[in-house]
């Protein structure tokens, strides 16, 4: 099983910038994290500030994946081009964000992009990837188990 | 380790109606199931289709659990008062909701009662509630060992 | 055929509040009147200005009556919860407002309630119940006549 | 008592288009039961698919009917000269809709005309024009009743 | 110098219908007092019900008067295509309401028609005809002095 | 009778900027030729771009004239203080826009003065105060007539 | 094939008013023009102000063309009426607009019309009647040719 | 002269929680001395969660105290339900919030409760309960006086 | 203590007009009242229509006062200014409205000024600046008491 | 003549994505077509997901080409930026859209890029590219007939 | 070369109020500074909290002044009449804002006073000025260069 | 001390296209100007027409520039994730728009990006750079002095 974790713009940052607000953890340090925690998936990794290299990545994602992880960053409120990329997807995308949503600016609290998706978790930090991929990887069981 | 797992309006039927949807799974089957898996953790369970018991059992749980994880229904996007409630407590709350509200009609995209949670997990079904608690358990560890 | 007379906040004061405005007539005048004009039906009655007690009554009926005449005051415009109770029945349920709402407060105008519900009547009074009734008895007939 | 059925725009076609979805009755059928089943009151009916020929037709009605029972069809949201008219009559005016306009496009959920009726029926199909009638029918014996 | 008196939907009613409201003058009787008051210009009149027949009056307006004074009646707030013509026209319209549209529902504050004209009177009931009429009097004698 | 012309925040300027668009008119050329047309009429004229003299001057008219002619320019839009102040007056207050107010931007539309006067004329320039007198000289003569 | 060209409100006047802005090509010249161009076609041409005439012509298009090309002109934006009869209509409508309608004020930017057609030109001037008889064509050939 | 104070959601916790916000006064301190500073008047004491109990309590107090001091919390800006509820009764209810609700989010601008009440008064911590009780009691002496 | 009652636009005339709604009590009259009601504080009295001159009193005040009880009229609803004014100040200000803005047209629902202030208070009628006081010498007492 | 087609995001998938819906026509085959239809015309062609990427494509293309057939995709009604860019463009603009904008979610209603355009077409599928391409053949050939 | 520097409400306060966020600068000390600074140009001040004087003051400044610099404080986002003035000037404003409006309430996004300016700089506090008259004087050089 | 010259869309046609508006100066005059007037500082420039560039160009200009003068032009009122950038920088970004937009449509009054920015300047040009790099130069001399 297969995996993208896809990262949208500022997110290269993580762990560097701000580190009183968001820690010292990058996303270098999260993926070899979650790949000696998920051994028997393949995680890949790929990040950009550019909405449509974004289009690109799911795009390709699609033809040679099982799943995407997906954090849109600031694009999850304005792209109606990432939503219908998603929309048009047949493997399941997970909408990440860092941060809760809910709890900040208004223009923040819908998610464009989340409306395509499966589902969305929001506010758990780094662990939100974490709890995608342990979705992704029980409902892989389950569905084999059928 | 208490957690409370507090289910909103409407949720006492899930497993029951329309199964083709939702699936034959009861919450009372999730229980079971959660407690074998978790058994290092007392779960406990409360559901009530009125509002004010719902912030009756948020201050409760605020004195004698350690977290609780949350799906509100309906009143997730039309109470002020349970937001205040969540808003008040020492004890982190975690939105879950069964369905995608991204994807849904537009009054439910936003989560008043999210706003005031650590965070929130939409669209993963059962598996919301899974998920959430393997947060507050890992989250708890990391703070023990701090 | 088992139909629930069910009435929502503040319906229990009707013909004891404002009598000039409302009229002499309570809901128990109510009951006894169509009692006797539909004597092939069995009418139950219950009140409640609590949302959840209304949810449970509307869960209750719909596995013991034929259908629901309700009338969900206040609620009709603010209650998701309400809404989404409704539309998980398998029974019909006819919205019955007592004054027209089209013709008070904007926030008056939509009833969230209305919108999972078969069928609205507003402006008509206590005749509004009478004609709920009179239209399930006859789709009811006219079903069995298939 | 002498009654107008009075149509707006498209009703000329029911029970002639999309018979899957509104059913095989015409509006001449129905007038053909209605006046069958309401044999002291006279039935006159007029449709029209211009919004000024309604407005000619409320207001002649006005002048020799005892009420109109009228299906405003899309003008309903659009018409202030429409509920204009009927502000200005002095016998009541009955708003009929076949389908439910709260479960539909939320541009349809307020009524401009409803607004000057006494009141409102919605979704309950050709039954709607019934239970009008017989509701103007009860109103009319209980007033000469006083 | 010829004139004409346009009246929208419901203003044939207007004398007849509510007079304690709009007291006892027709239109007939406004006609005949502004020809005896202004004799040296040519008043035709025309009402009607129907939005399309105000617009082939005007655009005939157009071709054989000198200026119209119109009070488009509800469908000021509603219609584009009414205030298409008169944009269209190279005669000056003058807008004429009997009731002071700001100080009514909020529908009626503003007038698609009225951005179209020369300009707009409100609130002087029968007499803004007359101050319309003397305005495009006066307007012509002074074109006619330059 | 005692009229007073009053005008709000740059009304000052007219006839002296932007002649090309305005005229070359100045107010005092107006009261000069409407002191002449109404001779049986004691006019006043007041100016200020101060919001509070305008009530000022308002309520010291209410005292002694019988009627305001008032263009409040800009004020019309935004001031909810001058729409109490002529809401509170007991002699008639007409308003006047030199342009028409619909044909302008959007947040010109509305006039929250004009909807505590009599009536409102806009679009008819100058002339427009000599509309409001005229008006208010026959309706004086109507009123001393009964 | 029989298509009819159905125009709205004002149309009848193009190639008449301001014919520096929309030419001095008429509707009877561009008729001309198309019969000639496609003489496998039988076209009819209809134009009428009154909203419900044009539903009148719609419905009964229904029954005895292939095709309608509309310019709903001013209704386009406001008529829920002729957007419900288009939706009931089983031949294929396409919308024409001779200006760009997004491009002119913001009440011309939806179609409520357009939602119910198959699709819309706008913006390409009489050209767009031409475009969408030949789409109407190549689709009837296409549809014979399977 | 009796007078019920009474309290919706969460207020049941003030002077418990966040004590460095709310002070460490309770609504049992708050009512301990309110009863000893106004010995002349019966004062009663209710607090729920439940927004259906609250109207339960405005009911009964509506039949046996002279006047409320009520304090809705979050349902101010949400109920309906409890809006209908004061407007039909016939004793004076006051409006008290602790907090200025002018200066919080703006969702909390406008208070439905508020306006069905005589009058309201925010800001004024617990202060704002002994100034409704005063206005009341004053209120009844001036009636009394009279 | 020294404290300002400061008024904004046409509270002059309270008492004096429309006395069957306001009643006959002037402001004059309620200072005579206060200043014998409430002997160690030393009360001082300004009202202006005009904004700015209502600014340089609240500014003057911050300097030599202990606080404002301030009923700003009709700018309340649309001053940012004096919101802006308020905010910058060191003494309390209580916001006072005789009547309940909540009731009223929505654009008076919220108070731009009231957001800076300390609290407020309306819907009481002059009793308003009598409760706004006692609340500040209460405050002022507990504060020397500390 | 030379003509650029240009795609925007996710347009690189039609015919290969979802053929039950889109068909398995692709936009190569459509070149293919095209060239074979329009011999007389050069046709370019160019996609991109990236919005910048347009821009620069349209940049370009106003320096060698005679027109642009223009379809934004999901950038349409977001991209204040390529809006400019057309806007600035001395050759025409064509925008096209697959589906019927009108009839989807009412965030697609409105076309950014489509008000910098000529005009736009849409819901006519790939027949669009089609009739745009002939339309501007046809306005070149007038042109230089002229 | 005149230059006027105008401040709107509350800026008198500037170096005075809450010194910790706004300096201890007054506007007396940056005359002082300016005018050391640019000592070809004549520069004049005038601070009113009255919306009114600041129009006077611009009118005036526009017949003996080459510029003005404004700040219109509060009264940017309210005031149509200022904006109304500025838009009647022949000599350019500039507006300046100390605080970025940007960053702040929703209410101080737009300026209606910038819209009629030349331009607007905000965020450099008391730069702003500074950089606003060398802009002039550059403007004013290269104009007379031409 | 090293800034960055940092333009968004379309500006690199800025003095080749519309010169009638824009002028005849390109960002390369201006840079050479620039770099000959503030020959202390160095500039270096960048120019995108891709969203996600500039947030590169940003991000990296945050590791080894101390200031960016940045022209987002379409992107400004859109972008979410050009706006999350600047908030995490820690050096200073100045806006810089070259016309006034509040003075254009209304979707370019708010801009998102500048609400992340020390402060913005528009309407002045080119000459917006030269005050944006002046005031970041004075800061800096300031910083230094203190």
């Amino acid at each position: 099983m297969k995996i993208l974790i896809l990262n949208g713009p500022n997110l290269n940052l993580t762990g560097k910038r701000e580190p009183e607000i968001y820690g010292h953890q990058t996303f270098e340090d999260l993926m070899t994290e979650l790949k000696s925690e998920f051994q028997d998936i393949q995680l890949t990794y790929f990040q950009s500030n550019i909405e449509g290299e974004l289009i690109d990545a799911l795009q390709k994602a699609n033809e040679n994946h099982a799943a995407v992880v997906f954090n849109p960053g600031g694009y999850s409120h304005t792209s109606v081009a990432l939503s219908d990329t998603i929309r048009a997807m047949k493997i399941p995308v997970i909408e990440v964000h860092l941060s809760n949503i809910f709890a900040r600016e208004s223009f923040r609290h819908h998610s464009l992009t989340g409306a395509s998706c499966v589902g969305s978790i929001s506010g758990l930090g780094m662990d939100g990837y974490r709890m995608a991929i342990s979705y992704l990887l029980r409902k892989n069981l389950s569905d084999q188990g059928q």
